[in-house]
């Protein structure tokens, strides 16, 4: 291992955004004096009759949820984007404004109030897996749709204004700023050298084993070089793949198993159901080709040095560029040591 | 004003970064079941004996502070950028990675711990001027520095580690992200139009009147086009003007005058002191031409209903693209009311 890399500051690139994310190992030692969050570790019941997304419940619309037995979709009832909302465009000298239609959707986890990704299993976690398939499938045949953005905000510090287990996918007609960028730098790169940027990274680690916290026989974990968050991790397919739909039969498992391990060693890290927003970047559903996409899921924690003491990206990172003290490499052994 | 922008989802277009934000304006009646935050509204004393930054209070490495009477200017004690670090380079394949060198440090606003910018007179605002217009230009004579980053992180929200009011400025070799953008956009419009874009956008707005919050002789107020947090605002020079030694001789207490009208319409609007990163983005010091460049003060505060109820910039925001709800119009004219 560069030992340079572990004592002096310097900055990393992101081979899928172009950007740099300034490292600081020595800041590790700082002293915290600032907010301690507050940790909502109360136990939940396995139906709480006020929640708004357990099965059997009324939901602020007024909408009754059936009695779903495994993973629930329906549309977000205060949804950001809507496919009868008005079109128009602005050019008004440097005013420039476009609207946008999509649709969100919410997708419950489980029925069970009280168990995240972390505590369900494998075969569970693979039915949001299909769920997740059968959006993408069904909102990329819809004209409207170029993008299909699946995400989950875990843990009240993440803004997850319910903590019944769920996910979002907010699909629109225009491509996102950070898809924007992962599909200009992965096109370069591919047509360059007729192979994929993740593919390509994929192997480099697979031979330091560096930043690799788990493998099985389709998929890697791991924190990537150019990480941001403490604990920012990343789970890619070893075989390139455009989208989830490329997915073979035993993959889904695979990929289910690599989220479901991944989970429960950050719910170990500070024993704490442990805050999150993770997201898949995969392929836009525009219908043009994208060979050159490598699908891969994302997770953001912001958590630092316990429960309670989170990184802010503040200041410096808002005006400047991300910056973080503990380095990818210490962050891959801490979890990897609770796999 | 264009009424399509208050009633339907859309994508704005920053022109300084070349990013687009998403609104959706119908979104603002979502009720919130989320996390609230602590208000720290406790009163505090005009010294504190166990703050760092108060005046005579001995620092964690031991040094003790002056007997200070206004702004008070040190080396970052756990600095995030030094100048006598090691210098490197790797370019392993598809790992890549710079040494960064640097300055950081630390500036008390005044040595009342009690008083944040918006409880200040414009005239002792004008000596905070005066301190980072002293800064920018020795810290442009070292030749390691290339860039300055002026900024401060107020409350606890905003990960302010010390509620003693201070600001800092890290300043480093090459240029972090959101100013590599910001040059590149600035750069291509001069060279296009031969005239400042951030200029030419202010001439707009002073003729639409809709996003201006407060004006005086040299400067604007205002919530730009393409304002990602609820309230953010921004504070541009009239005159073109690439950085902050170009102030004239009766513009610096003009340029206070804005930060104080502004902090204080902020603490007004939810009856709270103001939580908000705000920083300065200026022309880089590495001696190229930088014409091009019209420094402005950004403010990004997390407030959006109330002292407690923060926007979340999570899944969607970091997967996708930032997104709001209440439009730029209305949160300009919550704020113009205050002043
Ligand atoms: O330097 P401080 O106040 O200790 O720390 C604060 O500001 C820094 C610069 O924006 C951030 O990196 C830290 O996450 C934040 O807590
Ligand atoms: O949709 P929710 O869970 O109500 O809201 C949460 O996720 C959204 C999408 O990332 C964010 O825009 C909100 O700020 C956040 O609170």
């Amino acid at each position: 291992m560069n030992t340079d890399l572990q004592d002096y500051s310097h900055k990393r690139l992101n081979i899928l955004t172009g950007e740099w994310v300034l490292v600081s190992p020595h800041r590790a030692k700082r002293p915290w004096q600032g907010q301690n969050e507050a940790i909502a570790n109360e136990h939940r019941p396995a139906h709480d009759p006020r929640c708004y997304l357990c099965a059997g419940n009324t939901r602020i619309n007024g909408e009754i949820n059936p009695d779903y037995t495994d993973v629930f979709v329906f549309t977000n009832d205060f949804a950001a984007l809507q496919t009868d909302s008005k079109t128009f465009k602005i050019e008004d000298g440097l005013l420039k404004a476009v609207s946008e239609q999509g649709i969100c959707k919410v997708i419950c986890f489980s029925p069970d109030h009280s168990k995240s990704l972390a505590d369900m299993d494998a075969k569970d976690i693979e039915k949001v897996v299909f769920a997740w398939q059968h959006e993408y499938k069904e909102l990329a045949k819809n004209d409207l749709i170029n993008y299909v953005q699946i995400f989950e905000n875990k843990g009240a510090v993440m803004g997850c204004s319910n903590p019944h287990p769920h996910g979002q996918i907010w699909s629109q007609t225009s491509l996102p700023n950070e898809v924007y960028k992962k599909d200009k730098h992965q096109l370069n790169y591919y047509t360059k050298n007729n192979s994929s940027l993740l593919g390509d990274y994929l192997k480099q680690e697979l031979i330091k084993k560096e930043r690799i916290i788990f493998e099985n026989d389709s998929f890697v974990v791991l924190v990537p070089f150019w990480a941001i968050w403490p604990f920012e991790t990343m789970i890619v397919p070893k075989r390139q793949q455009s989208n989830i739909l490329e997915l073979k039969e035993d993959e889904t498992l695979q990929f289910a198993e690599a989220i479901s391990v991944l989970t429960k060693a950050y719910d170990k890290l500070f024993n704490t159901s442990f805050p999150y927003s993770s997201g898949i970047h995969q392929a836009p559903t525009d219908d043009n080709d994208y060979s050159h996409w490598h699908w891969h899921m994302s997770f953001y924690p912001p958590l630092l040095r316990s429960a309670t003491v989170k990184k802010f990206m503040v200041g410096y990172e808002m005006f400047g560029s991300p910056q973080r003290d503990i380095t990818a490499e210490i962050a891959c052994n801490k979890l990897k040591e609770l796999i």
